[in-house]
């Protein structure tokens, strides 16, 4: 199969989702009904990654209004708080969720009498587009940084699993390679949900792209014994003064390539800069249950009641970022000057 | 069951080995009656731990020495040069496999007409107890650096598995815990063969020692949110200039280390420091297979083909090291002089 089957997929009233716990070996879809079962599907990783998850919640709000319409008519926007409520609270650290319910509500609240069904899908359709769109923006952004030659190493997935298709620092591999400055791409295997190996590994390979799995911890040894250009990585939430949230392990990964004058390129669309987020410190970070890292798929591999700390998120500050690279332009050296300016297109 | 049943274990001509590939949950053990199984015991990871590997090797000399008797009576010497090669060459990196066999070869010289096999086995109880007895001293010395109210990180499993018994990294963990000094140990999980998760959380549970399970790629995030007083690793060689090589991830470890103020230890028998090797750049690092990277158990986790990078060492340079801590003594900032010192008493 292709890793370019679209993953998230509206058709008439449902919201089909390519369930990723499973990739790249199963290939099942999740249909939501409602937004209810949206928010499950957030919260359970069937659907992740920061862009990803805002387009599917706005596809989830014309849901919740369609339903509301149905059961309350013109009364429906008193239905539909609570869905939007649960919607909000899925998944605490990807910005771009609350960023699309806002813009869902901004839509919401311009429309007239009739249905409200048609035209939030319609509005939920276009967030998808345009971030397709931003996404090979920050492709031509992030490559035009990247000198021939270059090996780099990334984290996660951040390809079109993780967005609306294309990627973001997927997305400036893509263009990258394309461009054909880029030798090789090391994917860490981002435990514990695995998502390097099989997600990005899976897009890489249907790409094309040289890659080669790595152990997290083998990102160190790499940098010291061969060059490395950049490590590229997305984010869940940029911060104004330019400190970003990311997966797991991405502060390692800047603070090794610091040491080892490797640059460090956050890529990510503007929607997921919160300009109600001073500096990181302000950035709530998701831990999840034990169960991700004491078993695997069902499988023990730690002893019965071990105590676990397994924060999903870890924050980058922007002292270590080396540039950050969105749809409406890239700010090197972030912690110069912080990232406000990047808001003024959006 | 206890982590205290004995892993390495001599009963008349064989030796059973408790299989780590399985633990915790599942308890098997594999006894070896020729050297070439106690080889493929090595290679297949049934034992691991550069001590144990190292006690593992000095009983096969026995097995070895027993059946060439067996076969070539008084011209045994001359049955036992293939065995002893099959055996140094079963796992490149840890040297004490070579340590343990020159130390059995010097004893089979001092030998005379008789069965040499009760002799040889004599001698590889001997390394087997006297690495617990070193263990003991190492714990000791090592526990003595370490405040009151230390957290502390460690990598793999360094503890009664990987040694003749107490363990060496974990013998420090043991003795600061013992000393009331050591307030909670952080366990990296240690992919890709999940040694911290299934062997270190084990040995600290059963011991009662307080611990939490990381994700590699967390132990940055734990650095920059908490006080961490040390970075406790085990070694697989240590050159003369102090550069040590150990599990993958350890250089990453003490990078991280030496950048948030916390202090990085590797606690190891002088049976590691190889007098042979000037720097870690002569250390051979093994590389193991992609299986261990894109299946786990049978089940696949990457894209069939993946291209995978899977050194299983790593070297720390001695510079990111502040204390080498053996049953000889400490060398507190090995950088300046080496460890040369600690082999007089060898």
């Amino acid at each position: 199969m292709s890793a370019t089957i679209p993953h998230i997929h509206w058709t008439d009233g449902a919201l089909r989702l390519l369930d990723q716990r499973r990739l790249p070996h199963e290939v099942e879809f999740v249909d939501c009904h409602t937004a209810g079962e949206v928010a499950q599907a957030i919260r359970q990783m069937v659907v992740r990654g920061a862009p990803a998850i805002g387009i599917t919640a706005a596809y989830a709000v014309a849901l919740a209004a369609d339903a509301a319409w149905r059961s309350h008519g013109a009364q429906w926007r008193t239905a539909i708080a609570e869905p939007l409520a649960v919607l909000a609270a899925a998944r605490p650290t990807a910005v771009n969720l609350h960023w699309a319910l806002a813009r869902m509500q901004r839509c919401m609240a311009a429309l007239g009498g009739a249905a409200p069904g048609p035209v939030l899908a319609r509005e939920a359709a276009a967030i998808h587009a345009e971030d397709i769109a931003a996404n090979r923006r920050i492709g031509e952004f992030g490559a035009a940084l990247i000198a021939p030659g270059s090996a780099v190493i990334t984290i996660c997935n951040t390809g079109t699993l993780a967005t609306g298709g294309y990627g973001t620092a997927l997305g400036v591999i893509r263009a990258a390679h394309a461009a054909g400055t880029l030798t090789e791409v090391f994917a860490c295997e981002t435990r514990p949900w695995l998502q390097g190996a099989r997600l990005t590994m899976w897009e890489l390979q249907d790409a094309g792209i040289p890659a080669t799995l790595i152990a997290d911890g083998a990102a160190a040894a790499l940098m010291q014994r061969r060059h490395i250009a950049w490590v590229i990585a997305g984010a869940d939430r940029i911060a104004v003064n330019g400190d970003a949230a990311n997966k797991i392990g991405t502060y390692g990964l800047a603070v090794l390539a610091r040491a080892h004058g490797v640059r460090c390129m956050i890529a990510a669309p503007t929607s997921t800069i919160d300009p109600d987020t001073g500096d990181g410190s302000q950035i709530p970070v998701e831990e999840r249950g034990a169960d991700e890292l004491v078993s695997f798929r069902g499988l023990p591999v730690a002893p019965p009641g071990s105590r676990v700390w397994n924060p999903v998120f870890d924050v980058t500050p922007a002292g270590l970022i080396d540039a950050i690279v969105t749809e409406h332009g890239v700010v090197e050296q972030p912690a110069r000057h912080g990232v406000r300016g990047l808001l003024r297109g959006r």
